[in-house]
């Protein structure tokens, strides 16, 4: 079969390790470790109706952007739904990137970005963050047909400051610059408010996250409204289901929930922070919901594979290229380990103790 | 900012009207008139949990992909699962068709198709089926990158022979060809028996009408497992939800109450077209859960209104061409009409006794 080539020659996104094992500590794809708000499962029980079920959900998700719109006060016609933020990146990515185009992100960074561009028949340009993981200015691609700047980034869990992202949108002008804000919620700061200055701003967010909805598939984008116009054309028109639309609008609505979950974490963030340095890691402080960690002592590979025959799944990441100054050739890697629960933070640290 | 030009030029596809309002009998998107099954909503009560909405879904479906390919006595690995056969269509045009490529279809036929290639930047080949809504081997493009020939045909309700499909995808051939069976399951017979002698075709299917699940979004295609392999790699990881997932595998797993409600549809479709008929329609005798009405005495707008009016919605379409014979210029069109319980055909037929 004439599969297109730039598919063929990909090897395609390996996402982060499902096992099926219970007993398993699993912090290597940031899920929350907290349930979703106990209003989702009554929102899902409401929805669960021979009528609901048998009939077409809303194309747009009127009553989720209606919900969304007022919880982060934004126009609701401002607001794209998607079946988990991938799909909203691979609109975005079919909306904006011609065959041949061009997609930039910085690296090291979030994989998936240049498979979106594989898979459009795209070039893709990795741009070195700088030595304190700062896009650098002066090598993005002024041609990018679409930038993508994650942020909180991922591995690193650091952040961009609101200005920086605005002058690198500037750079990119009139072409979108995505800010994918998967893990915003749990940072300090995040950049809707932008949006009214930042023209070609397009902001994306998950529920997976911070609202503990892996499951259900559910992300969006904000952006102007003229321009969600566009993208509803790209997408497929009843990409969320009536299940997933109920446990996203109910999550979304349930603020004091969010906010106590999203605390826990942060606390546990930073002792974990704090246990992982004692015990020889060199950390990045994170304003996501996983640290980095590497170390000069010892290879991190092993780490890994030590932790899993304990039970412990973390991620272990490795890039072509690490930040700038990291030597060019030399392997950059390094474990990217999510924020669980406190008791399974100290379960992942009393197993590190007794190999390290 | 910069879409690109075949998305702004598109108007997008536009689905079947959804009213809000309950008392409405709604024949116009060929939903299932019937609850599913009740297998399904113990199946998401039982999925509820906070483990299963905080993390990630099975990437690939296996439970539902072991559960389908019992049923339908098919290898798991040639399963591919979809957020509804949108999903599906759209991974196969992103697969298979360059920009600029050639994308294939009956017409009068499902719309969908030529926004696909829109959305691709691909050119699009609408075929003129015969009178008696065949497809024109002559005339189908044998460089098309991607066929699509929907089984039962939509607005039609007709059926092509699978040595008809076998023979159209060996002149595409080594290009996929897709039978798209959406509503195959109200037919007397499908293509999967095609599938080991014809390298080239894709099955694909959809819960939301014979399952009568349109609300949660599940679809799938039946290929050669190294296909799907290929497919994979386009697909958004996680592309089918925890809950559409339990949903999807407890429906098709209750084949005596599918089995059940399939014949209650097809019952109340033979009756539909006789009492249509009766009215003066001329009614393609269908193999679908809709019929298609036409009429040469009356224009067939004014009935869809005066049946909204009346809080009957029922589908008005209309084509640029019609199958072969229809005079070239004049508009094709027609009233298609979902197979709904025998009381909402009742209400039906006594609007339309009222004004015709």
């Amino acid at each position: 079969m004439t599969v297109r080539p730039n598919v063929r020659a990909m090897s395609g996104y390996v996402p982060g390790e499902q096992l099926n094992d219970p007993e398993i500590v699993k912090l290597n794809t940031n899920e929350n470790p907290y349930p979703p708000s106990p209003r989702v499962f009554e929102a899902v029980r409401a929805a669960l109706t021979p009528n609901s079920l048998r009939k077409y959900p809303q194309p747009l998700g009127d009553t989720f952007r209606k919900a969304a719109g007022r919880v982060l006060n934004v126009d609701p016609d401002a607001i794209l739904i998607g079946n988990g933020s991938d799909d909203i990146l691979t609109i975005l990515t079919r909306a904006f990137v011609p065959e041949g185009g061009l997609i930039a992100s910085p690296t090291p960074s979030y994989i998936l970005y240049k498979s979106l561009a594989e898979i459009q028949g795209a070039r893709f340009a990795a741009v070195p963050l700088t030595a304190d993981w700062q896009p650098d200015a002066d090598r993005w691609p002024r041609d990018a047909h679409l930038s993508f700047v994650p942020n909180p980034n991922s591995p690193s869990g650091t952040v961009i400051a609101p200005a920086q992202l605005a002058a690198l949108a500037g750079l990119v002008s009139p072409a979108p610059f995505v800010c994918d804000e998967a893990y915003a919620d749990f940072a300090d700061g995040n950049s809707l408010a932008l949006l009214p200055s930042v023209p070609n701003l397009i902001v994306t967010r998950t529920m997976s996250k911070s609202y503990a909805l892996a499951g259900i598939r559910f992300g969006f984008a904000v952006a102007r409204p003229e321009l969600v116009r566009e993208l509803v054309k790209v997408k497929d028109s009843y990409n969320c289901d009536v299940l997933s639309l109920a446990a996203a609008t109910a999550a979304i609505e349930d603020q004091d929930y969010f906010r106590d979950i999203r605390a826990k974490i942060r606390a546990t963030r930073d002792r974990m922070t704090t246990d992982l340095t004692a015990l020889g890691f060199e950390v990045t402080p994170s304003h996501a919901n996983f640290v980095w960690c590497r170390r000069a002592d010892r290879a991190l590979k092993p780490i890994y594979e030590a932790l899993k025959a304990r039970k412990i799944l973390v991620r272990y990441m490795s890039y072509a290229a690490g930040p700038v100054g990291h030597p060019e050739g030399s392997a950059y890697d390094g474990l990217r380990i999510s924020v669980g629960t406190d008791t399974e933070i100290d379960q992942l640290c009393a197993a590190l103790r007794t190999f390290l």
